[in-house]
């Protein structure tokens, strides 16, 4: 009896006429319900009388084709009353009611029906209103979950590619789009160049190729010009405003923009569960890019600040270095050399990167100290005296001493003491031997030996790579740690001769080589 | 026949029932409806026969009595059906109908009131489900706004204060209660202590006087050491958890934390339209907590930068400062000069704290490139020769060359480069004159001679403080911008002198010395 293949019924409403067919047949009436096929798909008898199938079966058709909601008194034999169900605006049942032949109470049951259909609408309007509501409600939690889980990433010690494919992936989670992606203006010397920084799923615009990101970017800022919050463009009318080529079906792109600065974009292209993005697209993708914008502009900030830094202390340090010609740029190939056998050694044992950011500022400022050392001593061509000697001696505690006054400072301040240490014990200041030597002193003793070996002195000439590379193989377990010194004379010197000589290393150092120690003043920071 | 003053139904709800009560008038029974006081509120008449109204009433408070949603068939004289329409549980009217007396039609109402009671109840129950979630979703919104708000705020460059005001204030237009506020940690040389940060309303908690900050702190690190999330007290259940001074109704307390540090707690008490805080609460009281210690932690990741490039740069300067016993703390005070002056002809001319910030780090930096100058030239007593005063000259070129390497250095090279330009053309290294010398040399210039002039020299004792200032009076015009320098010379010069002697203006620089050198940092930033 039941054929539910073709009604757009939901259970709960069928279930709801189905009561009211059995309490309205206890009256002794006959209930027929059809779908839209004109299926009866429920029959409820009062046992009084027996219909005429066909009739009943020819109202329903009467009142289908009507298509109204009213309640139509039909006379076929019998006094039938029957009328259609609307569910969203159309048909989604037909009741047929016969009251009998010649019945006396057909205003009875045309009024109860009334009552009924009338009931059914209401609740059909309000199960619609509560779904919608939910929904929305379901949305906008998604959405507020989705903005408190970038806020508590928007710590500045998150890298800036992590929190931006967050957002992507995050945003991925609620909104069905074949993909989404965001693109970061770059300032180069001569040109911005925009990059793309993060994305997820199938952006179908192609960067590379064909400049598409420019181009995008261009229409974006013309319509944000034109006062709108994003560019939006599909075929849902049958025409794109701007041409796109074959994949293209819909697109959003949204400006990431903090203080009024336009700094990239994020966009989204092909919605898979609908045709065009609107209202509700826009205030989340903008929400969500601006939080980009917001944590990028932190990171920029904080990059200055660590840049203005590392530029301040090699500006120092370069200027200790040369107030002796013989000693310029040593401070900034002792960092070098400091990280390159920091690097190597962390093969070998468990050092963290932090660790070797740590070690090579400690190469950077280990000659500090040389300020308070009088330049008649610093400078002396030939051999100090040994009163000359003590005070050359004393730099690295006046390094230390002027650093401890910086509390940042603290942890890289035992390469700055240490660094004159031997492995025999027969160094200074402390005269500490083997591992009682802080890893920091050991290692910027070999790489202050290397340089000063490799660079010519007033009294000396420039001893060639392989004389350096032997005299500290000879000195090992003497001057130098064995351990360390090893790994370092059986490295790939020609490499690290290459980086010192060209002053940077492109594999490890990124676009310049402030970059290393930008990142490396991050590890003096908790 | 309307009296509202009593029911409880909407105005939605009663038009329901005045429509079903006409259309059931129409078939010929007298419809009547009582509020819960049985005072009529509704009266239709089918005009077929006249009702006994006492039985009509008498029907009503027999069902009311019974507080039943269910029809009863009543005999009095004629065939009477009643029921209670229930919202929210209890009774909120009395439907009465009045079939007439040997009515043919009793079941026929009946089963049509009956459908019109399940319509109606199923309505209460739809809309007020409506009701709930629309609630919930406004609520949600509310939050989102919230949380979204907060975190385009979220800047670094904004301040600490503003930003933890900004939340109470947010969350008290969500969350009706009489106060919130947050307690931030400081830490100091000895001990931490709970600093009152931010607040709106009133709070209930007595910090000042009986310390219950604390207390309150130690609560919650309590409860959120069992597994809470927040501590939350109320006399709900008649006794509170613990003891508090009579003000307070209810509270909640959640931990500022951000990488499982605690560093502060946000608070709220006494609910104006609840009895207690509910979990929604706790929700959003942490996510807004937890953006604000995200906040503070980027805050005090950048204070942490900014600290340690100008501790760096005074141990620089310092250094520079101490190779000569004449010069040590020169810079330092120089700085302070500076601003002191800077900030007297602020209130003359238009110049900005960003201004004055860098007119006192180019008047720390001034002396710089003394590095470059040989110790022989720095160090001599006595006059100096034609070539080593030529030497000495170089200073402020050598020192605006170090530091032009640093781009975010670029606003206070002028102060370096022209702090010893005169007003009258005859000074270095340009020989600019009056207004073509840039405002921080006129600052500087100022600043670095009345320095020098209170200090003693290899060759001459030091000036009196009054000595100095007429020497300045003497060369207004001459080596001094006449306009600056009456300002300073017009100035409070012990007061200032105070400051030079004790190192410190706690009135000006905050906690301690480094805080305006730190915050002066920032301007060097965009």
């Amino acid at each position: 009896m039941l054929n539910t293949s073709q009604n757009r019924l939901s259970t709960g409403q069928l279930r709801q006429i189905k009561e009211f067919a059995k309490e309205m047949a206890d009256t002794g009436i006959n209930f027929f319900v059809y779908d839209t096929d004109l299926n009866l798909i429920l029959n409820f008898s009062g046992e009084k009388f027996i219909s005429d199938y066909e009739s009943s079966a020819g109202c329903a058709k009467q009142v289908l084709d009507s298509q109204t909601g009213a309640i139509q008194e039909l006379e076929a034999g019998s006094q039938f009353l029957a009328c259609c169900l609307i569910v969203d605006g159309t048909t989604a049942a037909i009741i047929v009611i016969d009251c009998g032949p010649g019945s006396q109470t057909v205003s009875f049951v045309k009024q109860t029906l009334h009552i009924f259909v009338r009931s059914f609408q209401n609740d059909v309007k309000n199960s619609q209103q509560i779904e919608l509501i939910s929904s929305e409600l379901a949305q906008t939690y998604e959405e507020l979950m989705l903005l408190y889980k970038m806020s508590t990433n928007m710590k500045v010690s998150q890298s800036d590619l992590n929190f931006l494919q967050l957002a992507c992936d995050s945003l991925m989670d609620i909104v069905r789009v074949e993909g989404i992606a965001i693109f970061l203006e770059k300032k180069n010397e001569d040109a911005r160049k925009l990059v793309l920084s993060a994305g997820t799923g199938l952006i179908s615009i192609d960067h590379k190729n064909d400049n598409m990101g420019e181009v995008l970017f261009e229409r974006m800022l013309d319509v944000l010009a034109s006062g709108s919050d994003a560019l939006i463009d599909s075929e849902i009318n049958g025409v794109f405003k701007y041409e796109w080529h074959g994949r293209i079906r819909n697109i959003i792109a949204v400006p990431l923009s903090s203080s009024n600065k336009v700094i990239g974009m994020m966009i989204a292209t092909n919605l898979l569960d609908r045709s065009d993005f609107d209202t509700n697209d826009i205030r989340l993708f903008n929400a969500v890019a601006t939080e980009c914008a917001i944590f990028i502009g932190n990171q920029n900030h904080f990059r200055d600040l660590k840049e203005l830094l590392i530029g301040s202390l090699k500006a120092l340090v370069n200027s200790i270095d040369a107030k002796d010609q013989y000693t310029r740029g040593h401070s900034d190939r002792v960092a070098i050399i400091s990280k390159w056998i920091a690097e190597l050694y962390a093969k070998t044992k468990k050092i963290s990167q932090e660790d070797i950011q740590k070690i090579y500022l400690s190469g950077l400022l280990h000659d500090i100290g040389k300020i308070g050392v009088s330049e008649l001593v610093l400078k002396k061509p030939g051999k100090l005296t040994e009163e000359e000697y003590e005070e050359m001696k004393n730099h690295p505690a006046i390094g230390a001493g002027i650093l401890s006054e910086i509390q940042q400072m603290t942890d890289i301040l035992p390469g700055i003491l240490h660094h004159h240490e031997r492995f025999d014990g027969k160094g200074y200041p402390k005269g500490l031997a083997e591992n009682n030597i802080p890893l920091m002193g050991r290692i910027v003793m070999i790489a202050d030996s290397f340089d000063a070996m490799t660079s010519e002195r007033t009294y000396r000439k420039a001893l060639g790579v392989e004389d350096a590379i032997k005299e500290i193989e000879v000195n090992l377990g003497k001057q130098f740690d064995p351990i360390i010194g090893q790994i370092f004379v059986r490295s790939d010197i020609d490499k690290l001769w290459e980086i010192l000589q060209t002053g940077q290393n492109r594999d490890q150092y990124g676009e310049n080589s402030i970059d290393y120690g930008t990142a490396a003043i991050g590890a003096l920071l908790d």
